[in-house]
């Protein structure tokens, strides 16, 4: 039974005048953030605010890239190219890794944002173009990508460490990919419920699916979300039950 | 006397399907290439062509950050705070170093584009807030700045190498100062012209001014510029006579 | 004395997943909305939210439009030209008349934001750009610019009806402009004072400067502000006052 | 038999310091000029030298609005919401509105840009949003679209006036919808053969398609391409060739 598992959270999802997330107060409870880079969100300046508040409260800074669509925040599919993929994963990573470099701290990886990350779960040309980018940008980064998805592969057939990612509030369908948040029952509210989701996962690597049937899973860094008014008593509640069960947080 | 200068020349300034300069013919008589970062002009894809370019002719790579003002170009002057002015160097260069790495290259320089070269000139504390970020990313990059400019003081002042930036196509004021674009005669237009005033600039350390005095100025990176129908007709008219003067092109 | 005065409140600061303001709770105590139109903040789709709400509440509709600055929320002095200033009111108010045209309204107002209302106080050939640019695009618009400033003369000037600006939490100095944000007591802060302010200016056609001495002010339409935790109280507040002091709120 | 025709061309695509098109040269040889408005090309600026430009040679004047792309030039499809369609369509031609209007000019027509175009011609929902919208701004917009697609329905559907257009270099298959960019025999590069296609198109309601066989096409207007090397000449070679034929160009 693994006994360690790292919480992600996104963070420095802030734009200028707008606030987004309670980055200051859920840091506490997570071990990684994945720092928004510029294209769906964040700019230089609050990067460089995130970076500070992740090495003061000793958590993992990675790289979040997204597509370039500031006004629908990453989450609407665009027809990119591979190389365009490959290029816009090469600059943000590079800025943020300037950003980190200026502060002092230590970039340690990369997990793609939105709709990157969910067409790259399935396009495994485009998955292998991302892992690509960060392999040439630097080998010893850790790739996070959806457990089962074609992140991962892609990742460890370019020879990069990867991170199998699940998420706390999001319910499961049996063959073992995340239910559409355009459909009902996608979220899971309940701060007690997301724990034990997540408690399994680790300990049993099984998820109980949304049609009945429990699928296997593996659990090696779990995501909880910064947004929304009980963002931190969720990320604070999940913690303590995973603390809870024997599990020790960290990367 | 100097035998040896740097000829350094703005490249990477398309965007998207928009296309400017020349940059793969003028990449053979320059030794340095300023490549734009996304803010004023560039985009992931350009850049990663544009690096790619000057490696292969073994052109020494520089970050060229810029206001953000894409539809300016760079080329107003913004009221921007001394943070900000840090955060968005750090940002771009580490967007260049990221796509620079994934090429193999390596980063050796930064100029500053535009308005923001221009502010940095005379605005002391803004110079400083810029030669601190590169500085604080890698303390082996050389900035760029111009001759007799706050920008020099600033890097040195930091602890940068520096680089002495004269210009080939520009007229000079008794101040040591380039005579503004908005005035006449601010352009040398006669490539043989623009030649022997930077063989007088490395030879002698003088130029000649509008005003008909000679004024003290120290050479040690020559920009030509990439844009314009005669840019590469003029590069390789300067970089002849240059050599033909004894003076050898390297960084 | 005047029985009748104007609330206005800048409004449709949202972008994308962005919130900014309490629009909804804020238009019941105004009769005046200055919508963002895409350039500091703002985009199609709240600008369309924003004045459907305008219209349910019954409130005047005027686009504000800003410096191309969305980082910077149009609060960053730029030095764009003259013809730009034209062009970019042109733009923006077109683009909100189309909006308010797709839901059967009517745009009764401009006024510029931040650092280009700013500038044109005292810049005469841009206020002159500005007002020019309304004229042209529909000479029954009115122009809002601060009290004593110059984009009213230049309005007048065009032919435009103005309305003359003052500030409801605001401080002003003895030259009857407003005191500088970056300096201590700009800012008033409790409700009653600012009602009172307002209050006396329109019935006395005086306000109280931070130096001791009042000064000749002309109210036409009064800002209020609709970000920051207390602005719905702020606003309830103010308008109970003045309404109270016996004036009608209307444009 | 039909004898007269519109010719149509994309205008307005220079952005900043980036020219594209030689549409002064073009707008001789056309009479409806395609405006981009600012999201996948075009700015304020460009806009109104465009408008300018398109009333002094007396050439129907229409919004040209793309998806929000600049570096993807708005060829790239994106999966936005029909909310979001509507939206940014009033945005855009709202915009080329206010500018039109400051010129003095009138508005005409409404032609959707690249992959909103392209995505609009075959998903009916999506046509219906775009058509709605300019519906809403000004029922006497006339709306392009693909000769056979769901844009010119839902145009007719909604009560405007619609025209069918054709393109002069583009090859046709067999199910009426033009040849995709990415195959081979995409365009047709030979003015000759464009200008003979687009006499048929005209004079008999048929093109010939690539497998060979003839099918039904109704031409009410031709779009001939402004960028490239050659489409001045293209542009002149096709108008000469359509008016030796006998037939009128004219909106």
């Amino acid at each position: 039974m693994m006994k360690t598992i790292d919480l992600n959270c996104d963070m420095g999802e802030s734009f200028g005048a707008y606030t987004m997330g309670s980055d200051e107060e859920i840091l506490p409870y997570i071990s990684s953030a994945n720092i928004a880079c510029g294209f769906h969100a964040g700019d230089p300046s609050t990067m460089r605010k995130t970076v500070r508040l992740a090495i003061h409260h000793d958590v993992a800074i990675g790289a979040h890239p997204g597509l370039p669509d500031l006004v629908g925040f990453g989450r609407r599919n665009m027809d990119i190219s591979l190389e365009e993929a490959y290029d816009l994963v090469a600059y943000q990573v590079g800025a943020l890794w300037g950003v980190v470099q200026a502060e002092g701290g230590r970039l340690r990886h990369v997990k793609a944002h939105g709709s990157l990350y969910n067409m790259a779960t399935t396009h495994v040309a485009l998955a292998e173009a991302i892992a690509q980018a960060v392999y040439d940008i630097d080998p010893n980064l850790v790739l996070f990508g959806l457990a089962g998805g074609a992140l991962l592969d892609a990742g460890e057939n370019v020879g990069l460490k990867t991170a199998s990612e699940v998420f706390a509030d999001r319910t499961y369908q049996e063959d073992g990919t995340l239910t559409s948040r355009r459909l009902e029952n996608a979220l899971i509210e309940d701060a007690e419920q997301a724990a034990q989701q997540v408690i399994r996962m680790i300990g049993e690597r099984k998820v109980h699916t949304l049609q009945g049937k429990d699928v296997d899973i593996l659990a090696e860094t779990v995501c909880i979300h910064g947004d929304g008014p009980h963002a931190l008593a969720f990320a604070k509640n999940v913690r303590e039950k995973i603390e809870g069960a024997g599990i020790h947080v960290q990367t």
